[in-house]
């Protein structure tokens, strides 16, 4: 069937999306693992494009500049979550960039396995100069995901971070971290992950598995950001936390085994949580990615490899995040 | 037996204990529940009373004095926890107030069920003179577990925040939440506390065991301060809690039943702990609580009454600590 995006309303910018990135919540959307998907739909909310067109009152874009959505279109703009940029916890719900339904006309919305977008300027943002379009898209979720818990507990010189995960978000933690000037530890299952993970640019690399290493390492970090995808024991991380550490998940959004208490109290210990991040962190967080040359790395495919692709997700093969070329994918004309 | 308490040190203040609260944490070593006890024991860490000598170092204080000594004594005063405040998290370990090794000749510690103590004048704290010296015994303990926690997550006007168990730091917690200008409410498994809470300063009372009020709570709440003290299922308490707000535990150093990853991820909420306070922040404390004449409730008993008390607390029978008046128990001389 053929998707049609609406004209741009008078507030709206018109995109020809060159690339959208590949998340692992796209599979679960698709697949409606969680219960709120809407059909026919479209996944994909890492896009980044080029202005084609722009509604007369769009004042922010012009035709030509190359931009970026990520996963949300539209919010209320009104209450004190809007008002104070986490639009993702907008009072009257944000409008998701697929699978959601619009705010004023209650159409259905369309993702970025597409070949353009059509969103209200204020949703809309500038993709850095500095950074290459072809590998960024990643950025709009995975990348927003990771900065935003790394800036709210103030990540950064002479504290000690670890990253417990590597893969999609993982890989995009230690990189941010790493660039916010933190001593950056991955803390991996796998041995096998530690010369990546070094090239990413963590500086140790601990073995959650090495009971020893584990002990060695209790009580020394300051600050933890937990990207590991499902259910977990978050006990040991917990315990390599110093008094007042925190630690982040991004990942599990599933219910965890038994957390002790006294790993939290008696050392005024913090397990946290973070969902994205608003707009004016997530145009932050690509202008700080744009001035530290940050990307992630991705493996590019087309649009006819999405199913392949979501299948390798599934068996964690892939270094770290798929994007599709959408601009190679266009039929010939 | 008979425990004899050391000669004043140079450093050192001796006081005469006045009057010693009882911690539920009393009993649990009392009967080494936490396999930490050391035996002959004088339990007890809120401690108030007047110094009777100094050693001849000592200037922060002098013979009439009235003082308070909570649960620690001692802490290696050089590492950059003892430098910033946090000696409770002393690297090389802080020296409790009884069944814990003095550093300096490995005698054991006795706390305040006693008539007198010999404490080091950095563990010393002063009495503000508008505190009733006879009922300020529990903010030793008690306070400063409530105190400490609110004022590290910014607790005060304009935000709503929820104490969850109304016993010796739930009702602390009220008091001192109401005194930040918070808006309180109880969250409470016992609608015949609802009389209490709202006395003490509460201004709602939830029931946690009505689920039309939890459901219409959802998302309500910046902070919420959780004195349960037994492993407890804190799902329900999360969900109360507003996008970034934070829920801290003071009570349950226990295994947790399965925390849902999503509750937290999903709205950017924190379950964080907290244990007790540093010497500036119990001073702080101590200070806040004389300037807004808060005051403890509490039962006072005599020193031959402590078995019993201990039983009545097992069964959740006291509103809301003992106090044991020492001066009254003193053998007729």
């Amino acid at each position: 069937m053929t998707i049609e995006r609406r004209a741009p309303r008078n507030d709206d910018v018109a995109i020809r999306i060159t690339h959208c990135g590949i998340c692992h919540s796209d599979l679960h959307m698709a697949h409606n693992d969680w219960g709120m998907s809407i059909y026919p739909m479209v996944p994909g909310h890492e896009i980044v494009g080029i202005v084609t067109a722009v509604g007369p009152d769009v004042t922010k874009y012009k035709v030509g500049d190359k931009v970026a959505v990520g996963c949300l279109v539209d919010s209320c703009q009104k209450c004190h979550q809007c008002t104070s940029g986490h639009e993702q916890f907008c009072v009257e719900g944000a409008t998701l960039t697929y699978s959601s339904l619009d705010r004023r006309d209650g159409t259905i919305t369309f993702g970025g396995y597409s070949d353009h977008i059509v969103t209200r300027q204020e949703f809309v943002l500038k993709l850095p100069d500095s950074l290459d379009i072809s590998r960024a898209a990643p950025l709009l979720c995975a990348g927003i995901t990771t900065y935003s818990p790394l800036k709210k507990y103030g990540v950064g010189p002479g504290q000690k971070v670890g990253v417990a995960g590597l893969g999609g978000l993982g890989h995009m933690g230690v990189k941010i971290a790493h660039a916010l000037g933190a001593h950056v530890t991955m803390i991996t299952t796998s041995p096998g992950k530690g010369d990546d993970a070094r090239a990413l640019g963590a500086d140790e690399v601990l073995i959650s598995k090495d009971a020893d290493a584990m002990n060695a390492a209790a009580g020394t970090f300051d600050f933890i950001l937990d990207t590991i995808p499902v259910g977990h024991d978050v006990n040991p991380y917990l315990n390599l936390l110093a008094p007042n550490g925190n630690m982040v998940l991004v990942g599990a959004i599933e219910p965890l085994p038994s957390v002790h208490g006294g790993l939290l109290a008696m050392r005024n210990r913090t397990l946290a949580g973070s969902l994205i991040g608003g707009l004016p962190e997530t145009q932050e967080m690509l202008d700080f990615c744009g001035e530290h040359g940050i990307h992630p790395e991705i493996e590019t495919i087309k649009l006819d490899e999405v199913n392949e692709a979501y299948d390798r997700l599934v068996r964690g093969d892939v270094r770290y995040r798929f994007v599709i070329d959408i601009e190679a994918s266009r039929p010939a004309t």
